[in-house]
Formats: C-alpha cells, structure tokens, sequence
C-alpha cells in the first residue's frame, strides 16, 4: 500500500478553516495591527516592503492571537481548571493575558534564570509564576506536576493547534489589508508563526511565496528542511532570544510542505536590521522581529534571482518585548 | 490711550482659520498620525493618556506639518528661488523633504558640529548643505548670504506664521480623534508647535488645558513665564537636542496667554519616559519627544491638585529622529 503524503490527506494541524474559526473566536480581543511602509527601506531593499506590525499587539507580540484562541476554545469545565505552560518568553505573557481576560488561572513555569521583564510581564497579567532549573526537562517535568495538582490544560507555544490557527489569523489580515503582497516573510523558532501564516496565506494565494528568517546561530528550521528531517541542535547562539526553540512535531510537517525557503541571517545583520527599524520605521522590536528585515536585505536574498519576482513584500515584525539595559549590554558584546 | 493686549486684539502670528487653511493646504501630502494607547501607562499615570504619535509622519517629526505649509504658501515667483534655513535637526530635514515635494530648491545652513544622522536625513531628501562655523551668529549670517545670493526665501524653524500654523494642524487632528481629551502635553524648544497647538486646540474648546513640557537644562520658557518677559539663557544642557532652542518673539505672546503652565523635567526623568516609551507602546521616540510623558509622570504634576481634573491627556510624541549610537553613548554618560 501506498503512503499519501501529508500534503494529499491534508494532516497538519490547521487549515484555512480553524484559522477562520480562530479570528472569529478572538477578533474582538485582539488588535488588527498596522502595516507600515518606508520609502528610504525600499529602496535599499529593492522592492516595497509592508511591515505587519505585531509589535504593537496585546502584550507587545504576536503571541496573544494564539494564546487568546487556546484559552477561548476550552469548554468551560476545562477553563475552570485553568491554563498551564513552560515559557519565559512571549508566550508565557500572552497566556497570562488571555487566562486573565477569561478569568481563569495561568500557570506559568519558568526557569529561574529567565529575563526579568519578560517575568514581570508574567506577573503583571495575573499569572502565577512557578520557578523550576533552566533544564529543559525540568520545565517538562515541572509544568507535568502543575497539571497533577491542578488540573490546569497545557498550552504549548507553537506545537498546538489552537495555537497555529491563531497565529494564522495574521495572514488573513494582512491579505485584507494588502492583496497585492507576493511574499511574506517570517522569523521561524518553534514555528507556530510560520507554521499558521503559511497555511492560511496559501490556501488564498497558492502562488504567494512564504519565507522564514533565521539566524544562523539558531538554524534548525534550515538544516531540517536541508535534510527533509526535523533536526534540532544542541545549543544556539543568537541575540534573538525568541528564535532559540526548535521545531517540533506539529510545525515540522507545515514547514516542510509549505515554506518556500528558509534564509539564515548572521547576528550583525540582526543588529543592524534592528536599528533600522528603530531609526527609519520609528518602531521599537525585540532582535527576534528584525529577522525577517535582515533576510530581505541579505546578499543571499539579494543576489538570488529566485526572489527577483518578490515585488511586494511582507514582513512580519512578530514583537517588541525588549528589556533596553540587557540589550544595549548586549549590543555593547556583539558589536 | 490704553493698550489692548494682544489677546484682545488678536495679534498672533496664527488663529484657527490659518491652521484650518493650512490643514487644506498640506492634507494630502501629510500623514494623519495614529494614537496609542497603554492600560499600564495610564495605571502609572492615573488618567487616559493619548499618544499622538508623530514620530510617524513624513521626516520622522510634526516639523514636517509646518515645512510643507510654508513651502505650499509661496508663490509661483517666490517659490521658484527655492527655501533656505539654518537648522542641524528636523525642520531642516522636513524642509528639504517639503521643497524636494514642491521641485524647489532647499539650502540648508548646517553647522559643522552637527549630528551625523541629521544632516544626512537634509541630504537623502534633496537639501544643499552649507556648512558653517557652530555660533549662532555664523549660521544667521550664512543664511542671510544664502538668500542675498539665491533669493530664497527664508523659513525660520518656528518663529513664523506659517511653520506655526502648519503645525497647528496637530490639534485638528486630534481633537476629532478623540473630542472628549481635556489636555494636551507638547514639548516647548522654540515655541512653534506648542503655539499651533494651543491657539488651535482653545479656539476650538477653550476649557482645554494646553501644558509644556521642557528639561530643566533648557527652561527658558519657564523662566519667561515665571517673569512674564521673554528670557534666554546664555546655555543649555540636555539630552533632548530638539529641545535646546528659545522661544522667539512671535511664539512668546502665544506662550505667555495660550500655555496654562510649564512642567520642568529631569533628564533622568526624560530617559526613564524613552525607556517606557520604547518598552511599552514600542515607539521609537527621541528624547525630546519623551518630555511630555516624564512631565505627566513627574511629581510636580501628579501632587499638583491643579491638574486632578486632567482624565484624557494627550501627549505630544513629536519624533524619533536619533542616532541609536550616539543616543546610547549619552545614556551611558548620563546613568
């Protein structure tokens, strides 16, 4: 017997469907965010980018659209448990956020060597911070306690489908906003974002191009679709501290079907793309955002005759959550 | 004989019908700036905040407003002569950018210490940069040669008429945004945009407060209120360099009747409302831009019962023109 491709049997674990669900689910507690345009960008750039401006979402990322879908598409029984999951990151806050907004508790676990705002955001929404050890296996094992004793559900960062289809909903306004964008590019961690965008923005436009941006001292999502396997590493070097999560079981099989290419950046572009976009676009984003400016502006997107058809550009400025005296310590480091 | 003030007479360089000209004039060559918001601003602030945001419009800053308002002003005779100004920072970016809009050209007077990035701005808008020596009276004299030998026309950054009602338009703007503001914060250097400001904003309500934020390093407003007389001081030392200009004679008599008070800031106070400014609405400011949100946030103005009546304040962002470099150099100079 032959084996159908996930392609053919459509078994990811969104659609357009669950992406339109989605929005109509968390339209009215989300922001339908802005899309910026630079004169001086585009022409260093080539061609005319529109920048999504995530940034300025609910708890400062993309995060809140998928986390706002989880928390909303629980039934009642289990909402009244709560919500639980392992993050010190974007995720963690949106959760918080979107528990908050339902009433119920969010149950974060953390490891104690997180970033302090990203905590205090945490705390700020209502969440309730559980310290674990930095292990990845002990947030695992201490999020798998936390749902013992509480019955609380979890609520994985990117490898959910509730999650992808609310971080597909961007895709659906951006092609409202702009129907002309003929590439959407992307920053890819775990690949949640990406994993959503791609769906949805494909099932309207086959012929739209959907990129990932990554950098090169976090290129798991490149080697994988390098190997036609899901590979991850055994450690990363970025600044970009929301790109270090690697792709799992549920964004794997998206990226691998429908993510055009992947274009790793080095960190000094990252660096540099960042300050653009404080300097021209005005707009204050975490390292993780500028990614995907970097990759548009890279020799190997430049020099690549395969994106000179990329006329209208969309770039996903996916967050802004910056702690400034870490990343100026930071930038003091790499530069 | 008695004297009518000028209140009484009307003797302002500007009035509502001129800045309602001036909106028809420019309307569609500017940007109409969004508003933003933060729940966690207005909970340290305890009132609405209303952020209009220029740093979004065209050259980074409201200087724009009143450069293409006085460049759409001229004549067909006058304008061909082009425009001149002596100006290191955004009024003469904006007024290359007005004069690059109109095919005229803009000589700009730039002294030979000014900021990389801004003269730099001048010239990728189309602006001939004349150099001279950093005193004042050289770049007064400069500018008087330019004009004896070109016959451009001179456009003062503020005190005149038309920069005044230019960016006047500001309060048009924003006051059918959001009607129910009852004070506006603006940022006071030389005088021209707090005077569009509030001649427009209590024409159209007089019971709007209309307050100006200034650093203490640079508070001759203050001064001249305080003393009722126009005083300058022989120097300033602030970190907002957009903020180290005098008020002249046509923005005083505005300043003096129109401005209900002027709230002196910190410069710690200043980069602690840029650091919220970029953490939590995620906009890039500079640092002349964060006095408005240091002045609602300072002690002087919360324990102020004056001001308990102020619930929906809107804050003047007024640009993000900066060198990050050179920004994060003072910040390490002055924390």
């Amino acid at each position: 017997m032959e084996m159908k491709s996930d392609r053919e049997t459509n078994q990811y674990a969104a659609d357009l469907s669950s992406i339109k669900e989605a929005r109509e689910r968390i339209k009215s507690f989300i922001h339908n965010t802005p899309v910026f345009f630079s004169d001086s960008l585009d022409l260093m750039a080539g061609r005319r980018l529109l920048f999504k401006c995530e940034c300025f979402q609910k708890g400062g990322a993309f995060k809140f659209r998928g986390a706002s879908n989880a928390v909303l598409s629980l039934d009642e029984k289990q909402a009244s448990k709560g919500v639980v999951t392992h993050s010190s990151g974007n995720h963690a806050a949106a959760l918080a956020l979107a528990a908050k907004m339902r009433g119920i508790p969010a149950y974060i676990v953390v490891p104690n060597n997180a970033p302090k705002c990203k905590v205090q955001n945490v705390i700020r929404y209502g969440g309730q911070v559980i310290w674990c050890e930095p292990m990845f296996d002990s947030r695992r094992i201490t999020a798998d306690k936390v749902q013992q004793d509480t019955g609380a559900v979890l609520i994985h960062p990117y490898n959910d489908g509730r999650i992808i289809s609310g971080q597909g909903t961007i895709s659906l306004e951006l092609l409202e906003q702009f129907p002309e964008i003929d590439t959407i590019i992307v920053p890819i961690s775990g690949g949640g974002l990406i994993s959503g965008i791609s769906l949805a923005a494909k099932s309207i436009n086959p012929s739209i191009r959907v990129l990932a941006a990554e950098p090169v001292g976090a290129n798991d999502a490149a080697l994988s679709k390098e190997n036609g396997r899901l590979i991850t590493l055994p450690q990363t070097d970025t600044i970009a501290d929301g790109l270090r999560a690697f792709l799992g079981d549920q964004t794997w099989p998206v990226v691998r079907d429908f993510v055009d290419a992947i274009i790793t950046v080095e960190e000094k572009e990252i660096i540099h793309a960042m300050k653009l976009c404080y300097e021209i676009l005005k707009v204050a984003v975490e390292p993780s955002a500028a990614v995907g400016l970097a990759a548009v502006l890279s020799d190997s997107f430049q020099q690549n005759s395969l994106w000179n058809e990329c006329k209208h550009v969309a770039i996903i400025l996916s967050g802004g959550n910056v702690d400034l005296d870490v990343l100026w310590e930071a930038l003091y480091k790499k530069t």
